[in-house]
């Protein structure tokens, strides 16, 4: 059977998907991305994280408000009551780049995997933002979901949440 | 000299740098993205854009309406009069991606990097939405800037752009 | 007896009426409103549906990000999880119009009227800004719901739609 | 010769238009628009402005603040700084209807027409929203541009204004 | 034993507060502030409410606005829909001031003190705003909860409310 | 001569003041204001500043943020490039309490003086909403202008200032 794009309807037009019909069920959502730097940028923030100029708290605000954003951002996300959002930040230093993961639950009737990526790539940006006058070869990486619970299909796992 | 963060002052705060005797010139910015996924999928995307369901179209307006909220989404960027704003797709199968690249330009006393940047990682998002349904292992990556042009410290020129 | 505006208080005072004691119900509204213009501009509108430039689908997207922004414009409209959004149009040629008809779902304590109203007017704008630069005469009208269900005062239904 | 949408570049892709070479000039945009509804709610309205229950007042505030946002509602327009925004209301009883005229002014690169139906489209929408309890056949019409000037393309005025 | 701040993990990183375990109830929150000035400016804001310039009115409008945006302001408070937003003000004029009061409701897994504190401080900048050119001494005082129901710590209610 | 408020016109309509005939100037504005609380909550806010949890951290951040966001929050304010927007506290032991001076800058046709409050205003509910689980008592003083600069009117300058 030929799959189809639940976003658009059978004259291909967009919509935001009829979710009145779905169950509401307590949903989680995780994603992660990396910021890849030069090993003095990375040396730059972790200097900062326990002296001064602390640009993970900066990056964790600024992708936690951004979760709260999705469906003014995502043209066909369904707007949400958010019941959690965190970010883990990690910096490894082999190549030398920043990791993070956002969680995101909600109690409702679709998922949080938009709102979990938001966060990711909104605090990257910001991180890209605050480093980009000492780094100029700064990338985002490897954006994608590792998890979600909640919905019809079932739980979802990536290989590296095993 | 060691470098320094510019969106830190000399205690370590975050602040928004202070760009007020800074020359207003015209400023270019273009920023590039890949959304990696399954060939099946990369084959819906194509059928939709000559068909129905026309992905890219969304994703192109996505792109663009979030390149004009950037100072709302990045916490320390400057608020900014934009000129101009476009992105493309390209449909790649060998591996099966989109890659997506905004253009930004201001007249004004900061450059628009951010605006770039952000233009393409929410168009990516917005692929990643509408195709989450049919495919589980979507990947965005390589979000980077590929030029700048306009501010003091000169040309910015990535290797893929000679 | 007289009829009294639930939005002001018994002092005048506007407010966000109290509806904590109403019950959550399915609500349905949809709304419609037509954008006049010359043929010749209508023509270029047809084209792009098939060829390039397609103002019908910018504007959809602007009017189901509109539905969403709806409490955030309108200021003593309840904020809604909204379940479902979306906008057919119709090209008409005698005389030369479109017709925009919106449909919005919630599950909830107040209906969707203000959110179907506010997709089709900004649906309906943001023709007009793609086609300005070749008329200078669109008009926008009848701008109006057609169908309420699922409050207390029952089913709203307009005679369009028997 | 024909005309083309400036909106769409020449393979069809919508854009922000490079407004960067234009003129920065004083621009001013006139619009209008008309709310329909029985005579008896026209008179709550009459009385509301006099005794309690600012209709008007609070759909000129609400119009006001959606001119300011009308870049961030309508997909392709460029974000500006608004030099001015003002909003006329007219009670008329022959038909009953409230007539609304938005002013706004700008120094800029590009026009602020649709900052001015913007406006008027909202406090429209606020009006309905507030009198849609006691009238279910409100009716918004007529919304259009009467009078810009300040662009390359000159003064354009409609018949209403001479 | 020690107190704790809830919106910090153990690490000592910011995050939104989980909350999907708790219950839904109704919630209600009172917050008071006020807005210091010249008495001949009192008498301004007095002589506008009967006549015209109706400085409260723009300022309770500012407020229930401000409301409903609490949770895209203030980083970690979670987006909630609101179920009444209400705000009083009375003119006193020993010492001349303006005192207002915003009382919030809901129906969730979360307090609505933060939506009645921003609904004061935005009214009152509002306020400040319009009144700022008779008068460069205006100071807003004394932003704080006085009630507050419907969350599992009961309710609290400050000595002015009995 | 009788006082006016410039933001109602000679109706008493509300509307965002004409300034297009007003010069471009840098303009400066700095704001003040204070959050009291219990000396113990004063000691939380003063370990995580330098362990974990930094509540000034995220206060700061919060402010930025609403400086940008000022005109869309206060009805009649112009929307402006900020050039500068920085924040200092000081934690202060007798009385226990934060003091926030905020300092923004523009290049433009009027001044800052509500994006310099709105700052410190939303950066004080951000330090009340972290801190309220552990004090049902903190209370926002003080809010006020201490600088201004820029404008016709010539320089303002508290006495704190001098």
């Amino acid at each position: 059977m030929k799959k189809k794009l639940t976003h658009f309807d059978h004259k291909g037009a967009a919509h935001m998907v009829d979710i009145s019909k779905k169950q509401s069920t307590e949903r989680t959502a995780i994603a992660k991305c990396k910021v890849y730097m030069l090993p003095s940028t990375l040396n730059l923030v972790e200097d900062g994280k326990l002296l001064k100029g602390d640009v993970i708290g900066v990056a964790r605000i600024a992708g936690i408000m951004a979760a709260k954003k999705t469906s003014d951002i995502i043209p066909l996300c369904h707007p949400l009551s958010l019941s959690q959002v965190s970010i883990d930040f990690l910096l490894i230093s082999e190549p030398s780049h920043i990791e993070m993961k956002a969680t995101v639950k909600t109690w409702g009737k679709t998922g949080v995997e938009m709102e979990a990526l938001t966060a990711v790539s909104v605090a990257a940006l910001t991180i890209y933002d605050m480093l980009k006058s000492v780094d100029k070869n700064i990338k985002i990486v490897d954006t994608h979901l590792i998890f979600k619970d909640g919905g019809k299909s079932g739980q979802h796992l990536s290989k590296e949440m095993l």
